[in-house]
């Protein structure tokens, strides 16, 4: 019997450990959910323990989740989920008759008429034109076929069916500094090589093609440049690209032979005056031959955000241009692992992309609560900026859309030397501290990167106004407290 | 210019193409879904555009899909996710009272009192609670944690989560043949090594130890075996294992290290006099020493199955046993990148372990219609054994449990020559015959594995009575006539 017979024999040594697991795992990081929640959850439930603490509630400004933060959902959107659920309820006169029609017609194209019934895995097919006619109409009429419509659980998960699809052997995906996090772990697990291109936070943010052109150059070295992605309204970054901006990385895209993603699940978010979201798929068509018949596009849509903030239902869909068919029917294949994106999320999607028509009963209501959400924020994205850069330290770009703010924050030489101590990036220092004095959860910059020597965090638009304030003035205080503690 | 950059100009090869693209996704293979399927819904939109065909319908016996088949969903659950969606229903007469308080409960559970807000990465705290406590009472009071339980996005999310912890380099998985094509295609997706051991048709498709132990022995010459799966009730074999065989099997992964997973998603699905549900927690820990505190178990659930067949929806979990906390760490990570399972799924799980119970209003309700759609499964395995056998040339084992029969075929040789020619297998020859003539849809035994110069089909038990027996019928003659024909 060998020593290793023998151990087994009196501690079996576990399988599975840190040190035999899967590598790639290991290797992932995902910011928005890492330490900062994990010590935020603890300290909720010291707090419900009757612990004191110099505060009574937790703040979770950390995630893009509208509804935690007290947002109301759409009544529409679940008026006719729950005629969906429990058809039982089309003949109650308490629901508006064209919830109704919707509820039905989605439980016509659910076999078996129940949303409890898998669906194809590409999703419903009639959802699947609402959404193809969804994107016409915000397309200025450019054609869009339901069979290049995916619909997903989630963006997350389209997102990283469309990278595990690119990534062959040292496959280089080109991702904006900062980004969301989902990108660096998705690659991580891919074994993908991450190639940065930094974001011009002189200059609101940018998307600078001399930055492109660096990134890629450098990367050649190392690896096979084979995508290029670009978040807009930018996470966590809030900037809106302007029409020139997008056609100048259509042509480098084209000219450098990359296949394009534009996550663009904050299209509905865009707050700053002269900005406006111009979707990747028009602006390339509308640039004419050859872009609009070569270039390989994929764009992504969500649920959980926009004006209806609906996280938990996991909706989402990606629409694919100029996509070899082959690949196309790989993708298909891909997804029919997993069976089907959840029909209750296909079904909201669904009104969502085919919401009230003047006329129907529903349409003054829907068009209300929309307005409210959507005003609502765009006043909070111009408080939040405006309270930052009050604040000597602490330097805020406009938030021009989607739902964050992603401050820099000035931190003190002393503060950089006890984080060293602790092994901590400086800002999850600040954070963590941040935590623990005030209850304010954010994220620091470093889980989404940044610019060396540079610190920041990204902190949600979506706390109600009163709390909002509250808390960007408490933050202030916490951030001058903090310097004088560290200087 | 170079030969490359010229043909760029001219015409840009695509970036992505079947040549270029992950060479891991295109060695996946899921039949459930596969080529019958495609054509399947192929005919029958010819069949809605007035094509002439010598059948009327297709009738989808490819996946266990109950509502697709016309099974009705269990009223409680589908009233409180109703309350649930819309809680403005909270207020109405019409809904039971233990079905609001449910609603209620879930509500509370969920950030901002909204389904719509993003839960914790393995799911909402009071369903995991549920869930532990659902476990230790099928296990005769066996504890089980609710920081062992994660919600998932159906079970085949969680096994996928947890097969990719597991494979590192060279990492060897055994599954049984035949087996439900999940498991193949992760495998394939991770660059795992498949180690197939063969489930005995002569016995009922049994779980033989001297046939884990061939395949194991013989798999260590090329890869180092961490992980043995076990499905059961048995998809697509829809055998029962015995308690004895369980003990086996636990014995045979203690001594040769390996990590077992459970997949008992047709926990509820037991059909045959004589056969019973154990769950490899339950006898794991009734084994007691060394075992119950060292071998790593991960089991699955889902609310696909069952007589819920809530497949739409998503839920399912997985319970962790003796895994290394660390790990367990890194699995919330991965998890969390994908942020959560859809609630409504989350919901409708809560409602599976924690139904109606005696003395309130639904209990009455709810375990008739449980107990109908039971009978109702049981009634039609029995059938479908006994119409097959009846046949010469087609052999059926008992179906013990599951939703599935997987009969045997004898083919003439002229069949298999045909096959060879259209290279295709011959099952699937045979399969894509039935469908052309008949309107029935069958997946070939190739897609699930088999041994070699057998051949077999998977058909579901879930066509109501009356349309199953006429299908079971059609099937008979049509073989004949196929026989005859190739003969």
């Amino acid at each position: 019997m060998n020593i290793k017979q023998l151990k087994k024999q009196e501690i079996r040594e576990k399988v599975l450990t840190i040190d035999t697991m899967n590598p790639r795992v290991k290797n992932i990081e995902y910011a928005v959910r890492g330490p900062i929640l994990l010590r935020a959850m603890e300290l909720e439930r010291e707090l419900k323990q009757g612990v004191k603490k110099p505060f009574t509630e937790i703040i979770r400004a950390n995630i893009g989740d509208a509804h935690a933060m007290g947002q109301k959902p759409i009544t529409f959107l679940r008026q006719v989920l729950a005629l969906c659920l429990y058809p039982d309820l089309l003949s109650s006169s308490s629901f508006p008759e064209d919830a109704k029609k919707r509820a039905e017609r989605i439980l016509q194209a659910c076999e078996g008429h129940s949303v409890g019934a898998y669906s194809a895995s590409p999703g419903i097919h009639v959802i699947r034109e609402d959404v193809a006619r969804y994107i016409e109409q915000r397309d200025g009429g450019i054609p869009s076929s339901p069979e290049n419509i995916f619909l997903s659980t989630g963006a997350s998960q389209a997102i990283v069916t469309v990278l595990k699809l690119l990534v062959a052997s040292r496959t280089g995906v080109m991702i904006p500094i900062p980004q969301y996090p989902l990108y660096s772990a998705t690659l991580a697990d891919l074994n993908a090589v991450q190639i940065n291109y930094y974001l011009d936070e002189e200059h609101q943010w940018a998307l600078d093609m001399a930055e492109l052109k660096r990134a890629l150059e450098q990367a050649r070295n190392s690896c096979e440049p084979r995508v290029l992605c670009v978040i807009n309204p930018g996470n966590p970054t809030g900037q809106v690209l302007s029409r020139e901006n997008i056609e100048s990385v259509i042509r480098f895209a084209f000219e450098e032979h990359l296949f394009l993603l534009a996550d663009e699940v904050y299209q509905d978010n865009v707050y700053a005056e002269g900005s406006k979201f111009h979707s990747f798929k028009k602006v390339l068509m509308e640039m004419g031959s050859p872009y609009s018949e070569q270039l390989e596009l994929a764009s992504f849509h969500s649920c959980s955000k926009g004006y209806m903030g609906e996280c938990g239902f996991r909706g989402g869909y990606t629409e694919v241009v100029n996509m070899d068919p082959a690949v196309q029917q790989q993708m298909l294949k891909l997804m029919s692992v997993m069976l089907c994106p959840p029909v209750p999320g296909q079904a909201l999607m669904n009104m969502v992309v085919n919401p009230p028509q003047p006329g129907e009963p529903s349409y003054q209501q829907f068009q209300k609560e929309k307005k409210t959400v959507l005003a609502d924020l765009m006043e909070k994205a111009l408080l939040t900026e405006k309270i930052f850069n009050q604040q000597p330290g602490i330097r805020c770009n406009p938030v021009q859309g989607a739902m964050y703010s992603f401050p820099q924050i000035q931190l003190p030489p002393k503060a950089l030397e006890r984080a060293k101590e602790l092994g901590q990036a400086a800002d999850m220092f600040f954070c963590m501290q941040l935590l623990e004095e005030t209850g304010i959860c954010v994220v620091p910059g470093s889980g989404f990167g940044q610019k060396e020597g540079t610190y920041h965090f990204r902190m949600t638009l979506l706390p109600p106004m009163e709390k909002l304030k509250t808390l960007l003035n408490k933050l202030s205080q916490f951030y001058v407290k903090f310097t004088q503690q560290y200087s």
